[in-house]
């Protein structure tokens, strides 16, 4: 039953299980204390501290071991803000960070503070040079800059290299978010501060990391206490620790290999799903990515009934559909590319994946989206678009402009798009539809379906309810 | 070679390890998701919520899992009194909780909040209608107050029924900190909040409780994330939380033999230790307390060397004295007890720990002090105390007082108390000793020394450095 959600949680490597089991057993005393069974319990920490900072790239007194990668960024963030309070209290951070990160900002916002989000393009990648511009145009001071080191939810890597140069001319300390990364290889560039998590690289839950590089100002928000060097409060998880640094060294040490393996079924997947599926935009950096992971989303497609299809034919993947949200608005980070959320499926395939799987899920997939469709009485397969209604003859100078209001309220995605498909061929080529929703994916639907299909997409307004999304028919 | 210091860490419960070896394979994905493997895992975490909220007494749907006790006192606490702004920032905790109520309360207090400290008694217990009066006295509106249910250092049980209805009738919640009791049954009276860890029973590392009763008011303080009702950010540690929830149920069901056992072996260390070692004092409640706790100062020792020759012994046991605490200052519990720090020791039995055990103990205990004793040139046994001075013939009228002044600065405990204990023989009865002392235990210790060894205390007083303390002798 092949596991596809790698990105959010992965299964416990058997490096890791057999380091816990160990470290139940020697390592349950509390490493402060001076009797043996604490002793024991200090060599294993400071053990696992000195793998971890190896595989991170740091020194072990640079590194303390968390509760979570959530923490960690919580924490992380918090602590260098508030020692460069008096440098400033703005936070920079791109728009395409881990939800952690953003929480942290809105956070810090309600608490006075001000934030900078530095946007990205369609593959969800910042640009080169847009932290130095973010950092420049700031008004106030810079406490703190943010950057993952590649998305986790559409697999492009970010120019952290370049992002730690602009942020070191500036004089303000990065922190990277290297949760979907490290297990893959080391941060590149000259970060200030790195948080990640476990359970990502196939450790157990409850570890995760923050460094701080010596030299980087840092002060931790209390309450605290005397665990971790005063930066992680709280009875030191060590069966999970140790687990979590030897296996992040067993995933290490097969990173190349099982990359390069990996990296060439999700080509495939990138490759084939378009072929294989009509009407399917396949995101994310084509090159500059994480090698396990790929992202697409089918047109005329409710996310929800996808995942739920998809599970029924046993293949567990997630998506950033509205559907799939408890918010019920479409993911941060393809709002963010621009890109469309409809029927949304990332997967991320495992360590040890194997062909067969892959070659499975391309062979269910069409017949799962069809299916959907076929539910959802989505137009047929590039209806709308091949068969375009007869250029209309036009008179020279004005003429009342054909146009066509569909009211989508109260409908969920992919319902809006599905209507505006459906009637696009009733307007002549050059009139409008107007599409009314109060969905919030509409937003970013309407217009990206638009991209997909070739029609103008002229902006939306505010109705009376919800807004009003206006389409020129151009084919 | 037993271990006697489950108060800072019980060794893992078998059923613990069991079940964390099950949910190792059932229960790594995020319970978030909507495929098999993440509801197998939402099934696993409700199980767990049902079984420790049973445990605690309370509804399921007010008990979240939080990273560590530590943690659960932080946002238990923060959460209560941002909830509660309006009515007041005043927070009132008894004086000997555990460190991580202090350290939120001296946040609290740097944050622009004010903090009120219940005192206790001499056996650490804050007497019936302290809370009242506290509650009663505050200048301002209380928002919170804590109460342990039983005291980490000596066992002491508190008033938390009583001191829940003197809060109920003020209108305060009051927050249970249960870690030492929670294994051995529910806490007893009406509650609002409760929190405990899990590696105090024999459950993993990595997972605390914090329960809130419904209708009590709670504002959980950002950055926050989904996880756990939004009141405990970051993926879940599930693996742990299930062998948490099952090693509670466990050692439930073994409690009131289990705990009548180690009374029983707890009530011989009790009566057997001032018999067998002289200078002792034993502390704590010797009625309502941990069936498994019992703590006791040694005159004349230091408490490092004790540990370290009870260590060599290949007993395992924690200490108050200053000498042990990395900031050398004695166990804020046993300062606000007023009772002796130097030479202390902390025994707490785990379950099953054998009564041979204890005998072992007590063979080797007496040998153990008297070398450490030896070491430091200490009085002999009640030495200065038995063969007093002849009463000096007293002229009627004022006669110039006999002082002597013992300089101890730059000395740490015991030995002001030693060369105080050395020195009393060679004044006369009603003369005066002066200790000149820069050691923060001399203040506590001096007077204990002489409620122990029946001598006046006369008072501190600042001198040139460090402090003055003034003992007159009176046999």
């Amino acid at each position: 039953m092949p596991y596809f959600d790698m990105a959010s949680s992965a299964p416990l490597h058997p490096v890791a299980r057999q380091a816990l089991l160990a470290a139940l057993d020697e390592g349950w005393a509390d490493p402060a204390r001076l009797y043996r069974e604490g002793r024991r319990a200090r060599l294993l920490l400071d053990a696992a501290r000195e793998a971890a900072a190896e595989a991170v790239g740091c020194r072990p007194d640079e590194l303390v071991f968390t509760p979570s990668g959530t923490r960690a960024v919580y924490d992380g963030i918090a602590g260098a803000l508030a020692a460069r309070r008096r440098a400033g209290r703005r936070l920079v951070v791109s728009a395409v960070e881990h939800s952690s990160v953003l929480h942290t900002a809105a956070a810090h916002e309600a608490d006075g503070g001000t934030v900078t989000e530095v946007p990205v393009d369609r593959t969800g990648r910042v640009t080169p040079g847009a932290y130095a511009a973010a950092l420049r145009e700031a008004p106030d001071g810079v406490a703190l800059a943010c950057l993952q080191s590649a998305n986790h939810e559409v697999g492009t890597r970010q120019p952290v290299a370049e992002a730690a140069e602009e942020c070191a001319a500036a004089g303000v300390p990065l922190l990277v978010d290297a949760a979907q990364s490290l297990g893959w290889g080391p941060t590149e560039g000259n970060w200030s501060l790195l948080t990640a998590s476990a359970h990502k690289w196939g450790g157990p839950a409850g570890v995760g990391l923050l460094a701080v590089r010596k030299g980087v100002r840092f002060r931790t928000v209390p309450p605290t206490d005397e665990r971790e060097s005063g930066r992680s409060p709280g009875f030191e998880n060590l069966p999970a620790v140790v687990a979590a640094a030897a296996s992040l060294r067993a995933v290490r040490a097969e990173a190349a290999a099982e990359a390069e393996r990996l990296r060439g079924l999700v080509d495939r997947i990138r490759a084939r799903v378009p072929e294989l599926v009509p009407d399917v935009e396949v995101v994310g950096d084509p090159e500059r990515r994480l090698p396990h992971l790929v992202t697409f989303s089918c047109l005329y497609v409710d996310g929800e009934a996808l995942l739920h299809e998809l599970d029924r034919a046993e293949f567990s993947v997630s998506s950033g559909s509205s559907c799939t949200s408890s918010t019920l608005t479409p993911s941060h980070v393809l709002r963010a590319m621009g890109v469309l959320s409809e029927g949304n499926v990332r997967v991320s395939l495992p360590r040890g994946t194997a062909e067969a799987e892959v070659d499975r899920f391309l062979e269910a997939l069409p017949g799962v989206v069809a299916r959907v469709r076929e539910g959802l009485g989505a137009p047929t397969p590039a209806g709308a678009a091949v068969t375009p209604d007869p250029e209309p003859e036009r008179e020279p100078g004005p003429e009342p402009e054909v146009e066509l209001v569909v009211d989508s309220l109260g409908k969920r995605c992919p319902i809006p798009v599905i209507e505006l498909a459906k009637v696009i061929g009733e307007v002549p080529v050059g009139g409008v539809v107007v599409v009314l929703s109060d969905d919030e994916a509409a937003r970013l639907d309407i217009p990206a379906w638009c991209e997909m299909r070739g029609q103008t997409y002229e902006g939306e307004r505010t109705a009376d309810r919800g807004m009003a999304y206006r389409i020129r028919r151009r084919a």
